[in-house]
């Protein structure tokens, strides 16, 4: 039986977002109906992974790249915290070699290297396995690099599992447990994955940042530019946004559950911070939603004033028009042939010494009038005052 | 007493679809009001019903076709798993006795026969039921088929009753059994119970792919070129998602009340495969929730672009108008037949050496005091710009 | 103290629909602020009422039609069930008797005879009191008659009190209890309960049906021919599809704490019967939802569609104008005075031989320059294209 | 420290409705912050209180005008009910003798005298303290008068503060007890309480059908006649209707915890009353819900029917310019001046014989085209079936 | 590692509202991700803390503004309440030391001086920290300043820290303090926690009233003159009002929580008092909810009123054009130039006696009756009367 592994399309971006920059919908594989469960789907264009140990207690730091998976089993089972940290998911063997080394349930392993998965916690006695979305601003498009991420939590060990290796927030974790900075280096395997899901967390602040960037340029050029361009971006940035609330949503929800189930993998003390963390998810999710009203407020606001320079488009032409066509009627009448000679009542201005002043007069007259009568309205001030603004 | 039976309405297939590929509402049956409960209806036009069974467990496999549902019942109790799979509900009697040979409770009967149930779990001691339903992606018209399965778990078989016999997503359930992949073989029928339910859950991937790539073509042309065949298109996305809606969210709740309640049919360990089914109900719910999402946002973009056009149109008009009318009133001037023997001031210019070309230039000069007016206000380019899209 | 009954708006029937077909609001009457609790108030022009009685059990059955209320009492207590059906409110002295007969609560009978109710249930210790109202399709306007039907359940007897004697769905109730057909012969007065709310419940699928159609039709008419007519009937739908959520929502929840609840005048056989009336509750309100998102999606779609036939009409005139007015203009051109005798500048091309035919030819020029350009955009087959659709 | 007594703003009277009938926010006045808890603000232009005592038991009945708050002391502690009403609350000295006698808190003070507050229970022991909001028609201009009413339930007394002497609805149960009508005679306070707290929420039924009546009647004009006045007026309904929903939901949650919380001063067959009394509320809430729902599709049907109303202006402009545009093109060219001497090509029809009449005719005949084309389209029949509705 | 402390975006001040008096995003600063827990960030630009100690029972008081924060200490642990106010945050050292003369959590560090945090509790035994946000007035612009209070609650202190010293609503609870007015100087130090807190949620109404009135002029404006400047306003109130929803909300659900867990810091009759205050926030809440809606449907209005206004134009348009543009062709007829001499059927109009004459009345007929035909129609009232509005 062939099973195919196949993507979710990447629905918009070949459309809107030529370049490519942001893949909201193009990490979302999905089995093919009928899967076994646990079934090890392997996307072979995937980065091959690169597996990296780093291992400490208060005292002690190693840092090692790993080639065999076995390699890691020496440091799961010693008091100092192992830290394995596996990027990109390209090859079959060594994943399954991983899985066996770590002793993992065949539904974890699907889980973790299944991308787009939702985020969540699934406990499994010894382990806690946490599906996580990772989100890294990506400043030339002002859109954002989204990333899952597994962390399978053992009494002494931690398991990452990235799916590419650009692009991570871990930086400063790692430098934290480099330089024995802050409490991580005193603690054990749960405070290390609290700091990670702390650092995923706090990552969508910044590309947040972006976003209220967006939003305030858009808000200046709806009202005084509107064109499809902004309209188009409008929808975009809704979409994205609709993007990082799935993500930040359900993540709110592992993190609850984490502080609630009493897991005997996280101690007390993480709880706590753990509170700290989950305050944060909150906050991002209300900036989320605020940013998708205001998205949506604009989309109001740009149909409203696009209806204004419609307006004033109109006005325009009614000015014009209304001028110039009485006007054009006046000059039409004394265009007219009739004979002037078979009767005094033919067209005896045609014959006046004033008549063509007079015919002028009466046009200027005419003109002024209605001008006088545009100005009142106020529809020549407006239309200087748009083109001001 | 003449007790029909009803369609409901195929509401906008006739109309929209006029191919009626995607048939949502056509399943819908509803008894007279006021039939007996457990009444059995059968649909004259339905398919003969074919009936497959298989027999399996670890070490051997049978499968045969069945012509009279009594055959069934040498195997419902032995040790080993049999799935009966009946497609089609053409024939009532044939019915009548698969209920009788199941000792199916009457309103079991009518729930499993009553198509356009809602998706739901019942529980009848001995029995457990769940009504579910499957969707099959249709290529060419970028829908999908809607049908009902029932499926009743007993100790050790499965009875699955399908509307018609074409589309199910089961092939690779059954091709598992055949090759006698992962464990199947080894698990009971509540484990085949969960494979089904998990292949039709993951049957609805490939349908929103589908409508992924709707939506991505929709999403270009709404801005790009805007007309009432897109309107449509976007309306027809927005029916069939709430179909979707409609199929998988009471299908949720059914599984996660599976995972709940403590029916004594389903194992502690099956329990755990159907987490990660809900897990997969959940996701699909969540894109479902988000390509509504999008495809709303698609009917406002697509009324801001029509606006859009609109503005370009007047635009066009207006430029047109505005250069024209004037320059028609100069020429209308110098038409007007004031007689200009009877006085210098009556048309002198007519009478200019240089009275033609002067009056050209004057309009030539006009002309272009309007073009440099229009073109400081952008009114040009945009025109361009639009075409060039 | 005058106490008047009132009758809430007929709101919109007056207006909209004045044939009064379908009057949504009409039977909502309420008292005036301050009267008493358990005050009876009779609408003078209400239909007299109609007794009838139906007592059997598995064996005999007995009809009758009723004059006095108290002809009832001797079958309220024997062991067959008694269904007395009242049809219609219009006699205050027949219903006070109807009260004392039957040892009704004065809050009970205020209930029942206040029209307009929310559908509810009521639990006094030997009496189960259900308010539900009734929908019948009325398919000459595509609309329905609603009407409150009551229920008061007691050990052996079943009151079921109409608003008014036509338009009621309990006809093939009837006609199993006089036939012997289903176990309605063998159940209690609970069986006869639940069958009659079955009945009412299964009564929305009909309506339902006819909006289904109206739907289809409107979404036809909506993207081909919009017109104001069309505006009215959506708003319409709206409207009559708000009704029939504000009669089925109350329902569906007091079938729910019909079988949560724990009445012993419910037996347990009952319950599993309610539960699938429950079932059914849930999908009217399915479909009523759905229903109204497509009218809601529709009146997106006839706003769209709006513009979409403005720009078609403002295309012609745009076109229409740029086209002739430019030529007018040169018209005018080589109408105007200007002596040729005085200079040989003035207007040489009236003295030209080919003047004439190359002034006709300029003008054919320019007006194909005009038509190819409108044809390059697309502009003359678009308004081709919604003539032919 | 001048601590200031301030109101919110009458926010929209003002503007929209200049007659200042129903003044939804005028009474909402707020404390400076940081003002003492229980601190008593007394609006100066306030009416004076009027205070009035009923006492009654089943056999007596004593009315009263009350000078000062002292003299109720006499009636409190006695097992008759005595009624204090109290109505204006422009005196702080004897508001202050008041909450002496009563021995009220200084929250409750506060909340009693603090227009504005949210209805709410709060349950202070010995005492019960509702607070509620009761509207009165204003059928002059189809809105209500709104007033918070504060009911402070003891053993055997009820005190009740309105904050304005005119409009209450509590005449019929004034009458009540005069009369000695229904049960009020033979029950204690509680039951006085539940009467007064059913009539404030039957009260809004009136008001709800007035919003019904103008609802209906903008329906007609919306469709028929859309135009600045009908916005407003759907603007102000919508606004009011808001107004009634802040009003009746916290009242329908206040009235819910009097049922459900065990307070010793409610009898249990109170409670019955009070479930009735919950219904209404409930009632209502559907209906303010229905009509905001309905006022709300009614902003569409505007907007769409100013659409069509401008559609329809446009037509007319299309069809005028297309029909003479064309004409006065023609009439142009054979108004020019080619010198028909110098060449039989220039202009040779104003020489035939038959030039004018054929000049007519083709004129007559592209006109007749054009009117069947747009007659063709239905443009014509369109323009006039709009001017017949 | 360089941690760098930024700021969000301040989003929209800087392009809408130029002046930058309400900077509702500018105040949300975040962490680096990956910041350790506990990391205190500085902001340089921010004020220097000014501390002020109010050291005070029934009988003593102390007044003192401090330098170092050591000086504290004695204060702490006696019984009298020594509130510590903390105003600015700019010097990381005094912030420090303030810390551990408090025994501050690091976490509680973090919270207080990570300005833009969430409103929340944290109940950390001896130590309760409530993070509140203070709105202040600001007249000038009818918008408001915001500002994060934290307050940290324990046996016999409270310390508050707010970010800048101008504006704050506390001054009247402390000229209760200073005066002895109301019970506050006989209360501990939680009865000061809830004064501050009431202070800061009764300091909403003034900014609301604000808003109220704001959203009265934009009521008149939008009907009777809506231009591109009242959309933006209308845009800026939604999001302000979205900016008060996120301070007010979780601000709700913090008190609640205060009174429902059960700290040891607040006493039982503390908890009655912040009832009253829970319930203000509620009203807050309702309020803003209120405004939200009405600004939304300003929003419709709006869109409404511009398609009024449109309507108006095109109706002027249409009824000169369809006015004029006949005439011209009128006269356009006899403008041209057939040989009368030729024939008798060329133009023979020219020649008559009264063919003037009969030629401008014909004019004049035409124009009547297309004036009496728009008349008719109600076009020219229409055009008075949005004049005279």
């Amino acid at each position: 039986m062939a099973k195919k592994h196949r993507r979710l399309p990447k629905v918009i971006n070949k459309v809107i977002n030529k370049e490519k920059v942001n893949k909201p919908f193009e990490n979302e594989y999905y089995h093919e109906p009928g899967t076994p469960p646990g079934t090890l789907i392997i996307d072979e264009d995937a980065e091959q992974p690169n597996i990296f140990l780093v291992d400490y207690n208060q005292t002690n730091l190693t840092h090692k790249q790993i080639k065999h998976p076995e390699e890691c089993s020496n440091y799961l089972d010693t008091e100092s915290v192992s830290w394995v940290d596996v990027q990109g998911l390209g090859n079959k063997e060594i994943i399954h070699r991983l899985g066996q080394t770590f002793d993992l349930h065949p539904l974890i392993l699907e889980d973790v290297f299944n991308m787009g998965e939702r985020p969540k916690i699934e406990d499994y006695e010894d382990q806690l396995v946490i599906i996580a979305r990772m989100v890294v601003p990506n400043p030339n498009h002002g859109s954002f690099y989204s990333e899952q991420v597994s962390l399978v939590l053992g009494r002494h060990y931690l398991l990452t599992i990235q799916e590419e290796p650009e692009h991570d927030c871990f930086d400063s974790v790692r430098m934290r447990i480099d330089k024995g900075k802050g409490i991580i280096r005193r603690q054990g395997s749960d405070y290390l994955a609290y700091s990670l899901l702390d650092a995923i967390i706090d990552g969508f602040f910044p590309v947040l940042e972006l976003y209220g960037e967006r939003i305030a340029e858009l808000e200046e050029e709806v009202i005084v530019s509107p064109n499809p361009q902004t309209l188009k971006q409008i929808y975009q940035i809704r979409r994205e946004l609709l993007q990082l609330r799935r993500a930040i949503w359900p993540q709110r929800d592992a993190i609850n559950s984490l502080i609630r189930d009493s897991s005997k993998l996280i101690s007390e003390e993480v709880r706590i911070y753990l509170r700290d963390c989950y305050d944060h998810a909150v906050q991002v999710m209300d900036m989320v939603e605020t940013y998708r009203e205001l998205a949506s407020g604009l989309m109001d606001v740009y149909l409203s004033a696009v209806s204004n320079k419609m307006n004033e488009i109109m006005k325009l032409l009614t000015v014009v028009s209304s001028i110039f066509i009485p006007l054009t009627f006046v000059v039409g009448i004394y265009g007219m042939n009739f004979n002037t000679e078979k009767s005094p009542y033919n067209m005896p201005e045609l014959n006046w010494y004033w008549g063509y002043p007079l015919c002028l007069g009466l046009m200027a007259a005419i003109a002024s009038g209605l001008i006088f009568f545009f100005w009142r309205r106020g529809w020549l001030d407006n239309s200087f005052e748009i083109n001001q603004k």
